[in-house]
């Protein structure tokens, strides 16, 4: 896909020119890193949703071949995919996938077990769970008098055991004390609330942030220190528009992706 | 807030019969970090929104006040907030406001200039434009035929001269061709479609993740090698469901949140 690009034209040729200089050795490795990123955004989607039998990659020669790029573009596409704990290259066998990614649903409003239902069950370690006396921004966003208690939950959240996400849960303690003897270890806070309440949910505000995991929170979740974390704010109100859970959620963002469906107008 | 937590009494409790034992420095380490997190959550909302007047956080006396937490745990959720970029601690001042992220809207398909519009003017620097040969998964998106010529373009998009993301684009060509004279400096890929055909946008398919920033990427975009990147990857449909608009996008971390509303019911 390479050799079309005028871009890529004009610096090669420049580089012919110059020959050895330092310059156009670094345009040259310029280039190749905006290739090998081009090539890695391909390959990821591919690899992400299951676009290679048996989860092996094909072979360089046939990768260089099938993007018209250099071997080493392909090798350094390669290596960004590993680095981003994706893929592994195995000696004498070759690239392998090793991560994957669940798809956490953005067009509906759905707890974690509920939107990754088909790929296992979801476990919940509650790491602490207890009344707490509301923050002033808690008190809020949840419409309780600052300081009155409000039920506070912290939870690991597995996938077939594997660290997905760590929640930290604040909700009003009117509904929050029958939390405290629900079955959080296998249930979504979502569904206990509307059980508990004999209301569906309505709707929630939530933002999207890309942060780097702190070494604690790197160490709960069990992923490497500094690692990107896909943190979700969100408050979710009952259908009758009250506010009943607000959430701090850090997904490991080797282990997550949110899809969803925009549209032009509204 | 802390008092009120049973586990932490527990572990206070036990810590304080201990007295000095390795375990209990350790567990009272832990409850400290959980503790910190929870309260750098709170901030972080609050110094995003605005909430801080002049950029100023409030005195760690103040702050621990107000969140029941002892100092030492508000300074290590400052320095959490500050190995984020959020905020800086000067001596004699105290915690100021650094960073800034825009809210990107995730309810409407919008460009990137659209939806800052209020915050100042988005430019983009175009380092890449010309036809390329579609690379399979590219051509399959984009409908047309494998190796078929489509646009590729690759732009730094800045607000105020500052980078907020790393934009790799694949229009079809036809459609494409009458992009090469266009104004993408300063205008989004999306207008510029829709003033091309004549027609506006439908919808997209968006998928997002949160990956760390490969060297070659993070120096692009003037960010620490391994930063946090918010990747978000979209293909955009005219309103007459034609795909158009193939986009990976790097958007910086520290720079950019995501905000939206999701609905229980469909």
């Amino acid at each position: 896909m390479v050799q079309n690009m005028p871009a890529t034209d004009r610096i090669r040729d420049h580089a012919g020119q110059g020959a050895t200089t330092v310059a156009a050795h670094r345009a040259r490795r310029r280039l190749r890193a905006d290739q090998a990123r081009q090539l890695a955004d391909l390959l990821r989607r591919q690899l992400l949703t299951g676009d290679f039998p048996a989860g092996a990659l094909p072979h360089e020669a046939t990768l260089a071949a099938d993007y018209r790029a250099s071997r080493n573009t392909v090798r350094e596409a390669l290596d960004l995919l590993r680095a981003e704990g994706l893929v592994e290259r195995l000696p004498g066998v070759g690239t392998i996938v090793v991560a994957q990614k669940y798809p956490h649903g953005l067009d509906r409003l759905m707890g974690l077990a509920e939107t990754l239902h088909e790929h296992g069950h979801v476990t919940n370690e509650v790491r602490t769970m207890g009344p707490v006396a509301a923050p002033a921004p808690v008190a809020d966003r949840l419409r309780v008098p600052p300081g009155a208690d409000v039920l506070y939950i912290e939870r690991l959240r597995r996938l077939g055991g594997v660290p997905l996400s760590l929640d930290l849960t604040y909700v009003p303690l009117d509904i929050g004390v029958d939390l405290l003897g629900a079955d959080l270890e296998n249930t979504d806070v979502f569904r206990l609330l509307e059980a508990l309440t004999g209301q569906c949910l309505g709707h929630a505000e939530i933002t999207l942030e890309a942060v780097n995991a702190d070494a604690h929170s790197a160490a709960v979740l069990e992923a490497p220190r500094g690692s990107a974390v896909l943190m979700l704010e969100r408050l979710t109100h009952l259908a009758d528009g009250r506010p009943v859970d607000l959430e701090f959620i850090r997904f490991r963002g080797d282990r997550i992706s949110m899809s969803g469906r925009l549209h032009r107008s509204l």
